[in-house]
């Protein structure tokens, strides 16, 4: 067994609205950030998976993702996997 | 004036609680997820910055996390910048 490192990003995809990302950019806006914009909030989610293989690993976060994580509907994800040494 | 596509990474700090990534992991762990740990759940934003150069970009994220988007006391971050070619 070997310990990995997993990072994943979750965001909404194209067209759909954020209203989170819409309150950051009028926030920035307001300040005095005027440069910024599309301002987007997702999620950041880190956790540690124990498993044979970094194949094993990205199975595990692909059917998480489909069975609880990620709303595929309105999100989208994507992963980063690092052994832990 | 050039295009930057930011990403950044905020989470909570170690020893602080995060109420939503102990609910990930127990959600992981009833429905047979059961070598996750460590689940912790922060925010990924993306936005759109115009600046002269990425020095400037970076100028500008610091100085939005100081004001407005991150909490040091509980939280920390990270970033990347990218150049829209």
């Amino acid at each position: 067994m070997a310990l990995y490192r997993v990072k994943v990003y979750i965001s909404y995809r194209e067209g759909i609205l954020d209203p989170q990302g819409v309150a950051v950019e009028k926030a920035a806006h307001s300040l005095g950030f005027e440069k910024v914009s599309n301002v987007r909030v997702g999620k950041f989610i880190t956790m540690n998976v124990e498993a044979e293989s970094e194949e094993e690993v990205k199975k595990e976060i692909e059917e998480m993702a489909k069975r609880f994580l990620v709303n595929p509907v309105i999100e989208e994800y994507s992963y980063e996997i690092e052994e832990v040494k």
